[in-house]
């Protein structure tokens, strides 16, 4: 694969770029991840989102315990060539560890974050052949 | 204000949090920016969108020079409490310094980074009155 498009990415002091991934139809932001230079070429070569976990500090294939992966259906960058948004499908319609479909799940009330979506799946069933 | 949501946000070791900003009706993802403790309580208070602007080390009322603010019609958090994310209507329908609606304006077409979004309005009349 060319790299052109890939050298133009400003990867950070760390090497990452910060991610959006939104639900392709609805518009839904569904989560925020990071990616890494492999992360991004792993995920334009297969389809499905890759991204860079910094708490485990391994490449993270979204989905590859719960089997809720994301089927890339557009890439975006913006106007500073440092952060990626991907429009995806999302696989079982949940992108949170939560059951949700959504990570931005709670809403500011104007005093306090308060929990606006349901968990659609029990975690517990969703990691269980972990 | 009751300071208890604020302090539920995990500012990073530079006292930041990434935030993504979408149009309230259309879903768009408009920008990606940064708020630290102050930007977002004004963003709370005032209603207007107010971020930390990393290169220029200061507090940024989003449209200060354009008049293209951004009223907040929404926010939210995710399941971190690490990431903001706000649905604003965005006065003036511009919110990237380029012109453009959004900033995401160039999709991965296999090859490179197409752009795929029209400019609206020239930056040199945005930015006249500076």
């Amino acid at each position: 694969m060319n790299a052109n498009w890939l050298n133009q990415v400003k990867w950070d002091e760390q090497g990452l770029a910060p991610v959006i991934t939104q639900d392709a139809l609805s518009g839904e932001v569904l989560m925020f991840a990071w990616m890494n230079r492999e992360a991004l070429e792993r995920t334009a070569e297969s389809g499905e989102a890759v991204y860079w976990s910094r708490s485990r500090r391994k490449l993270w294939h979204k989905g590859e315990e719960s089997g809720h992966t994301q089927l890339v259906r557009e890439m975006r960058i913006d106007c500073d060539n440092d952060v990626i948004l991907l429009k995806v499908e999302q696989i079982g319609g949940i992108a949170c560890h939560t059951g949700r479909r959504s990570c931005f799940y709670r809403t500011f009330d104007g005093t306090r974050w308060q929990t606006s979506e349901p968990v659609l799946k029990d975690p517990k069933t969703i990691y269980k052949y972990k």
